[in-house]
């Protein structure tokens, strides 16, 4: 680092020029050539990681992700985001063009203006900040995906599993989802729920409904099955999140003829788990269940198992406190530690250290008009940088 | 009637004529005007009753059917029988032209050979050989239909309908369908169960799996339903019929999204049930028992019935006894008297009298290479003779 003053970086400014590479899944449209620029003149080491092969949506695209870090020491405090958005739909429907980036009447309208754009800057501005303060005890980095709202295959996931490879340390990982409620601060996110997604086949014996002594119904079997399954107290909880919970999500046989018994059934399930439960403890006890349904029935009976993610919690403890002790006093509000929600990149990042997510009200994303007050985005700043100082500025 | 002798009718000859008649449900192709050509020979008095309207099928097909009658006194015996036949299949794969009527090696080939053409030419040949002998004490009839292996909605139905409307009296009925097993005469019907078909819809609320306090899954509110209508014990059988029973034909949600709980789910019952229930009764438990599920769920569930058909049995009694002693007499077997199988037209007659179903053995009825043994012919010929004798012979 030379002796030349480092720039302050304004998150509106910063949020707008994000906005204006309209950067839809799987394109990156200049996005992160963008941020790459603004974190070398910060004096961030920038690593390009890009990734590509089969993509699970049937197009092989190359997802650019980046990685930057700036000085040696310990602790890593890493900030994980997106620069990828969702499509805009229809771009009619918007009061001004969704890669515009307007401001009007204090609001900043654009696609990824909450999700998450907006948080990406609102971080560069505060570590511009924090560096003109004075430099902090240790190091500072970024990891930006271009895959996140797609299919994640080549993103974060990828970018972990090489940084683990080669031996990186990151000591703690803010995520920039947008993940306040109703006001900024109210909630952060110390844990998701994991997902186990399961097919289940029963297989009969076609024949007619006038003889069915020559025919093996798979219906009752599977809905019996389903009922017991349905039945299942997984488990009543666990630290700050709800009870487990299983869906039935489909179920199908696609017989149009009145007269006929049907030779097969189908259905689908899924499990929404707290860390109480694992993906192969649930699987296991599916397969006892369908196994004693089968012994039961007679009738053969598959199972086809996807888990998405594990569950995992952050545990309560310095890194979180410090989080609630920065946005509380730059809020006012103490947030809440909530477990609630979908997947998000911190299923991945929770390999490396403790993660959480800390960002804007998310009421927006995804929408038509998606947009973001521009005093969020100063507060959120400001949030960020007490968050910074409380974990790497010493007193 | 004068004193020209009458013709004495050759069953093999007859059934030949009429399979040359390719009358494919809807068509007739002659086969009604070949076979009231013989009747009005023998001395019966012809009347064709065409119906036509919606068919059911999306075809607005002309059904011709004949109503002949010899005689006004009573009792009034009825044969009740069809001349359309199903569709051939692949004519490549019959090993003589499924029309032609080609006997080889004793055995006559032919769509309609046993279903039901065969029927009906040895109970015209039973009545001239009746007739050669004697006057018979009362009358004889012949019911035949052109829409029985169609949507039946312009046969059998309606013909009853216009001859009760009409005060006609028919006092005992048997219809030809191929009733025996293995060996003729081994078995006749002497009752039918009916057929009720349930739509079940239960409407839920859609959301996303993760927030299910959000939504109102249908899927398990219709696996306990189903469960519950699977476990239903209807009765334990009732006289000569099995218990009723209950079959879950098909269930459908459709749902193609894994993180999605669906908005509906619909599942089709069929029941085939015993003259201990009917239609009507069956519907109002299954709506008691949708009612109870839905007061239970808070969920809308929704029922529609289609009954295509009462159960019914035809007390045993002199007209079954008859039957049976006459079969025994021909054949050396006595019949058993069933209730299996399927619905016939049977179940549009017994709302004019006492009727069975007496016929063929049934093992080629709708399949390639249809055919009939020439001595079967001649041996139902020969039971058809007794049956009438015994009902309309004085000794």
């Amino acid at each position: 680092m030379t002796g030349a003053p480092l720039p302050l970086i304004d998150p509106v400014e910063l949020t707008r020029d994000l906005i204006r590479r309209p950067s839809v899944t799987p394109a990156d449209a200049g996005a992160m050539d963008t941020l790459q620029r603004v974190l070398t003149d910060l004096g961030f080491t920038c690593r390009r990681m890009a990734f590509e092969g089969p993509s699970g949506t049937g197009s092989d695209a190359r997802i650019e992700n980046l990685y930057a870090r700036r000085g040696t020491a310990s602790p890593n405090l890493c900030f994980a985001g997106h620069t990828d958005v969702v499509p805009t739909g229809n771009t009619e429907a918007w009061s001004s063009a969704p890669f515009e980036a307007e401001v009007r009447d204090g609001l900043l309208y654009g696609r990824g203006a909450v999700d998450m754009k907006g948080g990406i800057a609102a971080w560069v501005a505060a570590v511009s900040e924090v560096l003109a303060a004075a430099e902090p005890d240790g190091s500072l980095s970024f990891l930006i995906t271009g895959d996140e709202e797609g299919p994640a295959l080549h993103g974060t996931k990828r970018v972990v599993e090489a940084l683990m490879a080669e031996g990186e340390i990151i000591d703690a990982c803010v995520v920039g989802e947008p993940s306040s409620q109703h006001q900024l601060g109210d909630m952060i996110k110390i844990g998701r729920r994991g997902s186990l997604n399961t097919w289940i086949t029963v297989h009969g014996k076609q024949g007619h409904v006038a003889y069915p002594a020559r025919a093996a119904n798979p219906a009752p079997v599977l809905v019996r099955l389903l009922a017991a399954l349905d039945a299942w107290v997984i488990d009543e909880g666990y630290e700050a999140f709800q009870p487990s919970n299983l869906e039935i999500t489909t179920i199908d046989i696609g017989n149009g003829a009145t007269n006929v018994i049907p030779s097969e059934a189908r259905a689908r399930l899924n499990i929404r788990f707290n860390p109480a439960q694992s993906g192969d403890g649930l699987m296991a006890e599916l397969n006892r269940l369908a196994g004693q349904a089968q012994a039961d029935s007679g009738l053969q009976i598959t199972l086809e198992h996807l888990c998405s993610g594990e569950a995992f919690l952050t545990p309560h403890g310095p890194f979180v406190t410090a989080v609630q002790d920065a946005v509380e006093a730059g809020t006012g509000i103490r947030p809440e530690a909530s477990t609630t929600g979908g997947t998000s990149d911190a299923r991945f990042l929770r390999a490396m250290c403790p993660v959480l997510e800390l960002g804007l009200v998310g009421q927006t994303m995804h929408q038509i008009d998606e947009r973001v007050p521009v005093a969020e985005l100063q507060a959120l700043t400001g949030v960020y940088r007490r968050v910074i100082e409380s974990v790497l500025v010493r007193n």
